[in-house]
């Protein structure tokens, strides 16, 4: 089965030539897994990516869900897939046995779910919030709540959402004013309007549980003031049935420039249209301690930030693969040096300056895959790794998730953009499908984080942690694959190029933090997180090369093709950024309000 | 009356200040002109661009123009707007008094439209493209195809389109296949299919002027057998008004991501569903001399693709002061050292990473503006200056052209991206309007010539015509400008980096061409592009600070910023590129097909 939604080939590669995912095998939880049963997953999610949900892409994007007034329309094809979804099982893969799940590596369903993203990143967003929804409550919930409402969900039968943001407080939580008032019974009653909540109302599952952000009465300010509940949209009957309406209102839909087919809500909480019991206020229930609500919610964050990288390396995969398609099937223009106007014309591809930018392509959503699977071998590692090896395993995934959420949602962004340079004018126009990549991908730098977040995380917090042994580690596993590398003339000259840049990072690493005072040091802060994401880049590819180097078939030519159009044509831009941050530039820190 | 369309403050010290425009008025053509009637018509456009087309820029993309099988229908905002534009007489602004114009200098014209283009880029495109259609047919027009097709399109009865592109030969004109058979009477018919046609199909005018560029029996193949010619919508009665349908019939729209209220067409020539004489063929007249039609076309260039740039310049700069808006209104978060949660949320702006992206757009929209303008006085130097200096000044423009169209749909695209990250989740939606702009924006990197034809034309023409002397004309300029800020302390390490940028792409360019063969020369064309680019806006820059250097209001202190920011944090980004260059990187070169 031939596709432009992802490449087996190249997935192939990675889980198995690479990353070797079938070593995880070895641990009792996946004892049960060898590659055939990957590959059999991977088989199901590719045909059904293709066949339930690339078939209603353009649709969901051209028909978005609209509000009555009353209720909210889907278009009915998302709701015939992903009950396609649900019943294969996909929603609990990679949850244990008993909670009817398949137990598989992260690594592979992240592989699996690319399908998804790919084929239709709006439609798989439902299953995802819930996938992630139902784990946060796995971690923290009571037994009675897994109980009640994750095996719903694992089942298809409940969606999940994330209630964070309010309409004065977008990507500062400190800020929030939802409040939760104590009941006799243990419950709690919720009064506040949430912003920006994918999947927060529709008719697609038989019940919503919003897990939402709010304060206790006399919490104290700012975040360490915020619990974390559970509101279902539909309270249950003694069943366990959704039955009677919960105080939890739509207020009205988000219109977004792309990733359309996801309903975006404004709810409001408790403003008293419906009463249960005859009281106002939505009843929730408290999860985990109070006031340690956003710990909670960040716990999950490492995951649900590197499922935005992930998305936008599947936007960004599916545009180069319909670029790709159209430079070898559109003819026009000729060799710069034939001259004899009655030659035909040949293929887009065979222009210099469109290989540039396929190979651009290839090389930001090969790379941007590559460190998103890396990650995720990483979370695989941390649960099932050995307690010595534990620590080391989250430092570097703590460190590198900022970059797996921000790189692609850069990146990748920047390969949907070269995607309709490839079509030309035929790329700008709704009949084909590059121009609605670029405006789904174009929210990954906004949610769960904006980019200047996830440079403030990594800057300010990440690299300086437990005095940077999350730096040290990073640096630690790159010098180990340069030092590979660097006795083999095909790749010595690659890892003398990353371990200079290594070198000069930590160089302004040690600068940055030397410089007294966080307004100084943070200023560029954007900047650090892009040299820092081109030289873990560089060395993902590195990698890679590794594994390709020598062999002539034209996959692996490929492979170190873009490999070589990396190290040439992108880690050397880091260099000015090092520099910039090296010389402490203050021209943004000092720019006035009054002189714009 | 302060609006978010463009800075009048800005454009004032470009066209005063800077560009000293009031100093053309000692020139014949614009003796009755000061900076008085200047000023008038600027207010005038100002006032008019955001009370008529800023008012329905929204709506225009909303309620995009539809086709019903039998007519096109445009919401009736658009044509009560151009009308008044055409009643103030700006269609003929820059016109001689004897064919009812203004005699503006393009510079102040340009200045005046760019209002325009940032209010509503969609409806403005409609008297833009009938000017430049006025334009080619004054220059190449007979006496009587001007006084019947010109003199109604100044007066804004009718409007004009430029037919190039076919569906099978989108950049590649040498492939065009629309014929012209003569006929006895010394008119034409043609035949053939048009696509991307902008303005093909509406009724907001009494008639519609194509010129469309198409083959004569026997012509030679490629690029030397293609004529022009005149067609309209409908043919005239004896008194000159519209009467009978032509032969041109609309065969559809296209749906753009953006630019979504100009009507874009595809037209059919010629297939007989109207039959003028009762013949099929769309009427029509040469215009120019036989297979010269590309070099009448190409004439205009220079001017289209500046109008192009200045397009993508004003969509960043309405972008750029909606972020600035924006940033000043919303609070959010706080300092970084300010642990408080009590008190109270600062500014967006207050944060250096939103100024950051603020002065990364100013730099870019500021700069991008700066250049379209120093290019319209060229424009003027060159039909008023002296015979000696002419040859320069037309070298120049030369030069300057490609970069004056793509660095613009780039950066400028780049503000608007920039925008977007500023407004967070907010400018995701289209409640907001920054992400029409991005829309909108996007496809000027595809017309008039797409970014890899602007570097062709750069690399392969521009900078080796006459043995290299419009890049000597360029240099000599730009080390005038060095050598004139080298003295002043404030400004010497700016124009000895300018002078070591100058020097390394002088020395890049010998190198690429003495490369040997074209393929090798040109396989990186669009890198040189945009390194040249960035060293002429850093030029561009500096020519700006000369003029704010010391001074203490807060407008020159801004402008003094923006400089400093171009100079830290964009033109270093030119070292890699040219180093790249240098090395006559292979690796797009040598990729194959088959390795993708």
């Amino acid at each position: 089965m031939s596709s432009l939604i992802l490449d087996r080939r190249d997935l192939e590669f990675m889980l198995y030539e690479w990353l070797q995912v079938e070593q995880l095998c070895m641990f009792p939880r996946y004892s049960d897994h060898s590659r055939e049963t990957f590959d059999a997953v991977l088989d199901l999610c590719e045909q059904m990516a293709n066949e339930h949900f690339a078939s209603h892409n353009k649709k969901n994007d051209a028909q978005e869900p609209w509000f009555d007034g009353e209720q909210v329309h889907i278009i009915p094809e998302v709701k015939q897939a992903l009950d396609v979804f649900a019943e294969a099982g996909l929603i609990a893969a990679g949850q244990d046995y008993e909670l009817g799940g398949m137990q598989l590596p992260t690594v592979v369903e992240k592989a699996c779910f690319a399908w998804f993203l790919a084929a239709n990143v709006a439609t798989a967003a439902y299953p995802f919030l819930t996938i992630a929804n139902a784990n946060l409550l796995l971690h923290w919930g009571t037994k009675q709540q897994i109980d009640t409402w994750v095996k719903p969900m694992l089942a298809g039968r409940f969606f999940g959402t994330m209630c964070l943001s309010e309409p004065q407080a977008g990507s500062s939580l400190a800020d929030i004013r939802t409040r939760a008032e104590p009941q006799a019974d243990g419950s709690y009653r919720l009064f506040g309007n949430k912003m920006w909540i994918s999947g927060g109302e529709h008719s697609l599952s038989e019940n919503i549980v919003h897990l939402v952000l709010a304060r206790l009465p006399d919490a104290p300010p700012g975040v360490k003031g915020i619990s974390l509940f559970l509101v279902p949209k539909l309270l249950l009957d003694e069943h366990g049935n959704p039955a009677e309406r919960n105080d939890v209102v739509l207020a009205g839909l988000n219109h977004k420039m792309g990733y359309r087919g996801t309903v975006n809500t404004l709810l409001n909480f408790g403003e008293g249209k419906f009463t249960p019991d005859g009281k106002a206020g939505a009843v929730g229930w408290l999860v985990g301690e109070p006031n340690k609500g956003l710990a909670c919610m960040f716990h999950m964050m490492n995951e649900a930030r590197i499922g935005v990288g992930l998305g936008a390396v599947a936007l960004g995969y599916t545009g180069y693969l319909h670029a790709l398609d159209y430079a070898r099937e559109r003819r026009q223009g000729r060799a710069l040096a034939n001259k004899d106007p009655h030659s035909q014309p040949v293929a887009l591809i065979e222009h210099a300056d469109v290989r540039r930018m396929l190979l651009a392509q290839k090389a930001y959503v090969e790379g941007g895959l590559a460190l998103n699977l890396y990650c995720a071998k990483l979370v695989d590692e941390q649960r099932d790794a050995l307690d010595e090896e534990l620590d080391d395993i989250s430092l570097l995934l703590d460190v590198l998730t900022p970059i797996a959420k921000s790189w692609p949602s850069q990146w990748c962004l920047e390969a949907n953009n070269l995607a309709i340079q490839v079509h030309g004018g035929y790329g700008y126009t709704r009949d084909y499908n590059v121009e609605q990549f670029y405006r789904d991908n174009r929210l990954n730098p906004i949610h769960e984080g904006t980019h200047g977040i996830q440079a403030l995380d990594l800057l300010g917090r990440k690299v300086v942690m437990q005095e940077g042994a999350g730096l040290d580690i990073l640096v630690q596993k790159i010098q180990q694959t340069t030092a590979e590398a660097a006795p083999d003339p095909e790749l010595a000259g690659y890892a003398a190029e990353l371990d200079a840049a290594v070198y000069q990072i930590c160089d302004v690493t040690q600068q940055l933090h030397a410089a007294g005072h966080p307004e100084l040091t943070l200023a560029n802060a954007s900047v650090y997180l892009e040299a820092m994401g081109h030289i873990v880049l560089a060395w993902i590819w590195l990698q890679q090369m590794q594994v390709a180097k020598g062999r002539q078939e034209d996959f692996y030519r490929g492979k170190m093709q873009a490999g070589q159009y990396f190290f040439n044509w992108e880690l050397p831009k880091a260099a000015p950024w090092m520099a910039l941050l090296a010389d402490l530039d203050t021209t943004c820190l000092l720019m006035q309000d009054s002189w714009f």
